[in-house]
């Protein structure tokens, strides 16, 4: 049976401010998606995250974001692909150093929030992105959701893509997202949670708000950080992967 | 003949506000102390001074400083080591990066501004970026004024140091220099400041405000590229540099 | 014959980086729309900028922008109302605190860059900010381009509103501006462009590209401060204003 | 009996990054000490924190720092007297208008962190600040502790000055506290931080860690927000106040 990957958020303190309970959660993940400074994490959180990240067998990965602190990246910003390409390699190499100097290397690259949502369609900017990633490591994979313009245009240069599924979302059945408001777009009970991750690891398909069974074949499962109960979900996702012999490990090594 | 090397800040412009003719100084000059974004510097800017320096075959080195966009890294900023030593990782990263994008590779490290007023005798400061360099790359050489702490503790670290004079500054009797403000402490003519440079690169020596000849070792000018005449002043510095057969080149290679 | 107001964007220097001429254009100009620190305009650029503008007789409006110091807020950015609501409250409150203590007041808001290209057409957007400036302070006039979703707004929020026109663009003969970038879109020569500030400014017309004219009601013309020209071209329309009888003053005082 | 004032600071969350029980601590204070964006506080939460405090009756002051948001207003900045007067200007102008704006008036200016630290002494910054203030507002009060510096040229230039004890912080016999970090510089005790208010507002002493009683005359109570148990402090405190039958209320209305 193929390992599944589990990733999430990490590194989204900033200066005083703490966010998330990344030490609860690195030792239950696989995957780390280390922000890089440009919509949270300040440098000396990300040389304790990169630190936590090596210390669990955690693989590091670049949550690259629009330069907009104040609103976490999570709002679409018009930037040029001349300076989006300048920007996200400035952060791949920021994030790359800090990854390096913790004993590790950097090993993949997703971006985080309102970047995240336009390269699933804007072809500038999820191009000034991969023309980035191609010149800066071409070992770097791609982790998203599937089908996007971005995982289209990495395949094209070359790049290796990995597909996410969101145990933790609801879906419609054409296996795009409920979008966030609507009803079922945010589910919270881990078990259930859990029951969706073991399904969409071993069979690669998804409950649909609908009920329909939805096709959705992933390497890795995203784990929402932001989610209150992110680590009971982490937990009880762990321990159904087990109780079923699904092997856990990170989709690079 | 030992060659001499010609250093000066580039990259200091930020999104609309240009600084600095680095188009005109990257022909004159052999190390680029280029900005890295805290103090000056946003991403496009830099992969352009990167393109530029290795087009001249210009060395590239790290002009790390405080984060302080507004006041331009020359406000001493009273930083704790943990966050200094991050801070410094996260520039260099992000600058080592771009350089080999761009086809070369990071050489070494100059503190900028009031970073580097500091650490002549700031023993936490300068040793908080002694152990980021080192942890980063033991490579990379320390370029600053000699007799400094930061000298001092890169030396003791293993690090190569490379020692700067200011032919465009005045000296006191005991090396130092003549405090901004001061009689005499920045020069303007170009003609003097030439043979101020060839002084120093063939006699090792350079008169000071007192008329003392003073002794000072040195492996590279710095030219200040914040005066308005630095580029008329480069011009004559190779000039004379050349009609006295002085060799110049970057410090490494 | 009624008076004309010319309006200018100054107050945009940052930090180090000067930006704009603004010395010599302050006694050119009869508004002065000052950047309020969020897309450019340290405070003590601002603290010069106000104290300037009260020593030629220049009204100074709030040039309120998206919080993107390095794209200079010329980038669109998905704000949402509450965040762009308290935004330009802020900048207004700063603004308006700095004029004061210059010995003048605040008398109008002009939004700037990208955030002035939305909120033509942006319901949401226009709204945050009118809902800002009606709470801030009703006397404020809101300046821009006539028959704009903002201006709708504002008037019906009870507001007055100043429609400017630009000499220095070419015009569509529906009275929309020629897109950047395209065929005569932008204007260099003073002649012509006073020409064309002369008959803005007493017939209300303007020649579009096609050679139609346009009508175009106006009560402010905008010269554009990030044309290398402008300070010739702003002496040349007051010299040619002044030619033909046509008196030039605030449009408030 | 007089009555004390319960100050407090708030308004330091920034973006997606919560900080303090604000909610919590509002009903339980008298003057809000509100920060001003440069060291914390996004407009957005300030727009929240000014109607909060007006829906309390709790008067609003501004917590004006160092322009570090990364530091937290908590690291000493060499900043130059022109500078400083302007960024407290700026953040003056923004505070005064969302506290109008929510229906109430700036009342008072309260130095945050390192700022307020520096100018016990720092006469060069002290002065900047007063004279920001008096430019801005000759009715703004001048909170903290007394004997400053800060203080001292507050009065010179016919400011109020209202001094604050610590009822949970630790002090020397001289009447200065206990250096953070030595032994009893911070209690956690709500009981006797209750004690030694009650003590501080009825009597004007405190208890030295040496056991010392020192006369301390105060106007204003701080409850340090960043302690995890200062709402339970608070709670006591206003409860042991009310049962020795002190007054609470503002100092100013």
């Amino acid at each position: 049976m193929l390992a599944v990957d589990l990733n999430a958020d990490v590194g989204e303190s900033f200066g005083p401010w703490a966010l998330g309970d990344d030490q609860a959660l690195m030792p239950l993940i696989t995957s780390a998606n280390v922000a890089c400074g440009f919509h949270a994490g300040d440098p000396a959180t990300l040389v304790r995250t990169c630190r936590a990240a090596v210390e669990h067998g955690v693989i590091i990965g670049a949550a690259v974001g629009y330069r907009d602190l104040a609103g976490f990246g999570r709002r679409f910003l018009d930037v040029s692909p001349e300076d989006l390409y300048a920007d996200v390699l400035y952060q791949l190499g920021a994030l790359a150093g800090l990854a390096r100097v913790a004993g590790s290397v950097l090993r993949y690259v997703k971006p985080h929030g309102a970047l995240a949502s336009a390269v699933v369609d804007h072809e500038v900017q999820a191009s000034a992105i991969v023309t980035a990633i191609r010149d800066f490591d071409r070992e770097l994979a791609v982790l998203g959701q599937g089908g996007s313009m971005l995982h289209e245009l990495a395949e094209e240069a070359g790049l290796r893509t990995v597909r996410e599924g969101f145990a933790d979302r609801g879906y419609l059945p054409s296996g795009r997202l409920v979008p966030r408001g609507d009803a079922g777009s945010v589910l919270q009970d881990p078990d259930q949670i859990a029951a969706r991750a073991v399904r969409l690891a071993t069979e690669g398909t998804i409950v649909a708000v609908t009920g329909d069974l939805v096709d959705l074949t992933i390497d890795s499962i995203c784990l929402h950080s932001d989610s209150p109960s992110v680590v009971a979900v982490a937990r009880q996702v762990r321990t159904l992967l087990d109780a079923e012999g699904v092997p856990v490990a990170p989709f690079a090594s």
